[in-house]
């Protein structure tokens, strides 16, 4: 049997550190995964910087894995689409464990809101079943419990699908996707997006799979303006260059003089919140995504924007294995565009170059390739 | 021709003035309705302050009115459900006449929204069609494209019907249906109200009628809490002997451990809304119908209270024809109760002595009787 | 370890034979339940009578029990709603178990649709695990991926709570609740329910809970009207008394001249269905609950039932643990009808009587009591 | 002031008879329109043969008009979406005026649905008022309720808007339209479209907007087949070289082992129905819009296909100025497409050749032009 290797966080805020696992034997519907690649994520930052109090050290890093199947547990493995998985094949997987037996699982039929969910690459140290739970590492162990999502088959594994490009749809692709089923943007609609980051780009695309009209994409960064000006957005403003009252001014004046039906905050910034909720047309809506952490009290003008509009404000959290399976389909869609968001590949164990590389916002996203 | 006169606004926060007109004589689809009562509404006293902008003096308040069909402009009348109005009966309409031509009207198919909705007794000067155009007045003249309710036909008319208890319908009870029809309570759900007045004993009637199991209303005033508790509220609390934290864990407790899956705000207060998030459940809905005017920023923790919940917030502004039917609906149901919220019935000749009772909290509903 | 025994059906048709079984020790979260009560079903005697070809003998009949948790496999045991499981506690279960791995569960969120369900005292015999797998029975053995709802701990567990009105809360509850959750009734609608069986009475509670307005039943056997009457319909229409073309009438002179916003088909019978399509209103909806079984084409006028009146008809296949726990709050609420319901409490042993007393439908509810 | 004339039906399947009218002075919110384009509705040729019991005579057909601003009667006119509508503006209309007082305008906010609806070139003769009340025409005069939809201002209008293209837009992209709100397809959904006539062929597009993965249509003329593979259908599926019990097999591996998600019926043929429901996954929903005429009794195998599926269905009558809307915003975006779908640009005065044309398929689209 060879050997497994990760890139463990022993300590915060320092580099990680290359270290060797015996490479476990799968058993009773486990799944040895080979890592093919694996998303950094704007929240791994914040994990590495220690703003997430939830974290255990040591620990490893990444739930935006992608991977071949390299041996299976005893009995036959079947995907959420009910395909079998075999030795060889290419998949992802729900990067959240859901009980499936509590009222959020079962009553709200919200796995993603059960409440003792864990996460591959944030809830657990090292030392927690299943070990080698984070996908910064050349192999991970997935429990039986996890829902896999079968990519290819190995027999039907062509260059043409590059898993660099997927590992964007376990995280920003599902939590895009969990954002527009709670929306129901509908066919001549009219789309604001706050952030043109990876979850503002998969949220262009979604707005264009569901029809929208005008899409109007409000950042900060010229170039990543103009990746979603390619994947779609109809306009888009640049905020560096424009002051509030004319960035509502001009949402307006894009859509029909009322505003928008729904405005998607894809940010992870406070202060896009109240401007975001000027930009809502009356019977709009107001879809949060962006904010991972705590970022305070927020001042929202309650009467003007919120009763006297009639507006919805939804909040999302995460995603579950449909929202992946739905970013898997707009995925193959759209491979041309979401391959230019990732901005660089890098060699997994200098894992912590490109975790500075995300923070300073030089990669629009980077992805780690074992 | 007889007269028909009307208590007239014609200063801010002075009296009304008793000022007679000539009877209008109704044509072409318009209904002359003598005034059986008129329910005075909180944001009466707002206006009557002069707090609300849009108002142009001199003006007649009362958008709550019930009353009796003196005549009609001819044509055959039909009211919402289809059936004929016809002189004798008795009658509430949709306060608010909207275009039915306007997007809001149309494409969003929501009344309620439309861009030039007007209000009798809110929007119009006496020198504004159709003059009698507030029901604090004997008369009132409905335009032919006001939506008439039919509450009972000349024939049926019995005593068992107190125009005095309808009144609360018009207005409150049809803002509170439209906030439960955006809120899709269903059986077996929890339920916290905020604010135990007008709206928010409606809503403890709807929270019944739509199946809620637990129906806790949180307020400051012990004989509304009581009133209340008597509608059908399973649990009360009292803002004045507790503390918020208090409150907040008194709500968990009732609520399963976990919050309740709808929370209404009925209060008008800006601080109920922070507060009241956190009373929500994971995945709950905040449905927020009581701010009328202006109550500025409210501070909101947007991370905790709406993202990490995955709530869904829904602002409520006023209602439709459909919604004051659906009021009326549940009035047959709850008679006994509505009565006792009507706590004083004033000659409308002492409409300044009830806008008075009702900035004081004397009164919880007064309504006033030509 | 003492003895378990069951009434097992090794024949259809045939007497079911007592017999005694070893009692299982229960492990790694498997749950042993000492049955208190066993409602039969009318698909029991479907089961019992040969017409289900997926039975495979010899097997325990039983998916409608309630019982006292024996013992318990270990580890803690959590129901639905979060609240440990302890040794003395009156429970419920989801009759069917789902593989909460599937599309249907995933991707679907209903579990009740999973296309490896199987359900206790149907799907199995004997010789499959858990053998003790029906309720007709002094004890079943629940596996540890059951949902189990609490009803009542021990020390709880008071004489006001009597486990055979709960019997009927797992099955013809749950569908119910399942059909009404897909229905979307809201306050003043109007609801005709064909079907005054159990079905029909939990059909009748339930609207009540939603707040219908007019509440129409129709049937052919008047006790059962009766029954309906006293449970909250607020109309009867005996089919044996009346014409197709009369109770078509009936039901629009009673819903306003237009027919009804929802109308639940709760029979079983086929020819229930064209009649019933006849009874919606334009917009209206029609939920198909009753049957079980195939019975072949049923006859609809597409245009003018279907298109013409712009219908959604929704079928319903059984329901998941969600509208269990709902059908459960309901009983809470109207227990006083749902015993009235029980018309035979019959010995486990009597188990063959039992079942060709509900043939015969000499009774409305049998329920067998170990 | 010049004359204006139409294309009048005197008698059923006879030749319709050129008759000069005054041209009307509009007034009081009239406008008068020059027609552009109008297009040869299917449900024409059943109206041009007698099938229709509603028609009286003599009338002017044409309910898919397309025109030209001539004038307006005095105030300012505005179209649904807010913006001012000039002499000289391209503008289509609502086919159908509503009452918007009745139960179903203002209850169940469903325009389409109105009691007392009246539509342009069905329901009335030429005696009745409007007088000039169908497209077959140089002129057609709309009342001041009709519901209007600018296209482009005068100012605007390009050789890029083709008005012929437009026609199909007014009546099966509305009906569409309002077959996909109903529906609700999401991205990565499947869809299987029954029928390849230009309600086919919208569906496939409407399909497209909605984000769909598979898009299957089933139909018996290979140019029109075709035509939807062009428009974006991943799978044609040919009835002349296939058995039912193929294609439902082909359907089926064709969506994931499952059948689809979402069945359209767009062929108004009776057969279709029993066929297009075994096409429906578990779950899934089945959405007739096809079926315009009475086709009397449909089988239906109602235990397997409806209850037992979980099924949906939903009959689509019509729609209203939003959809109509809906089919402009994607006509835009698909004009391509729809320019195809018009395979015949026939002079006004040669609509009897025209309506020939439709009823022996040799046209997949015919638009008449004055």
């Amino acid at each position: 049997m060879g050997n497994a290797y990760a890139m463990v966080m022993t300590e915060f805020s320092a580099p990680l550190q290359y270290m060797e696992f015996d490479k476990p034997q799968p058993k009773g519907g486990e799944a040895l995964i080979r890592v093919s690649a694996c998303g950094i994520c704007g929240s791994d930052v914040h994990v590495w910087k220690g703003q997430d109090s939830r974290s255990r050290l040591p620990m490893i890093l990444g739930h935006e894995g992608v991977g071949i199947v390299e041996s299976l547990g005893g009995a036959q493995k079947i995907d959420i689409m009910g395909r079998p998985v075999k030795e060889g094949d290419l998949v992802v997987w729900n990067r959240g464990v859901s009980c499936k037996a509590c009222y959020f699982c079962l009553v709200k039929r919200k796995c993603y809101l059960c409440s003792s969910r864990w996460t591959y690459g944030f809830s657990k140290s090292i030392h927690d079943y299943p070990y080698l739970n984070g996908a910064y590492a050349s192999h991970i162990l997935l429990t039986p419990e996890t829902d896999i999502i079968l990519v290819s088959p190995a027999e039907g594994l062509s260059d043409d699908i590059d898993p660099v490009l997927l590992a964007s749809a376990c995280c920003a692709g599902t939590s895009v996707a969990c954002a527009f089923e709670q929306a129901d943007v509908r066919p001549g609609d009219n789309v604001v997006i706050q952030g043109p980051g990876p979850l503002g780009i998969y949220s262009v695309i979604f707005a264009r799979e569901s029809g929208a009209r005008n899409i109007v994409v409000v950042g900060g960064t010229p170039q990543r303006l103009a990746m979603c000006k390619e994947a779609g957005a109809t306009a888009i403003i640049d905020r560096n260059a424009t002051t509030e009252e004319e960035r509502v001014a001009m949402v307006r004046a894009l859509c029909d003089g009322r505003g928008a039906g729904h405005v998607f905050e894809m940010t992870g910034a406070a202060e896009a919140i109240p401007e975001g909720l000027r930009y809502a047309a009356v019977d709009g809506s107001y879809v949060s995504a962006g904010i991972a952490v705590d970022v305070g009290d927020v001042p929202v003008n309650w009467f003007r924007d919120v009763v006297r509009k009639n507006i919805k404000i939804q909040g999302v959290w995460v995603g579950d294995a449909k929202n992946t399976w739905q970013a898997l389909e707009v995925y193959q869609k759209h491979k041309h565009i979401l391959g230019q968001m990732i901005t660089h590949r890098i060699p997994l164990t200098d894992a912590t170059a490109a975790l500075q590389m995300m923070e300073s916002k030089e990669a629009i996203k980077a992805v780690l390739v074992p």
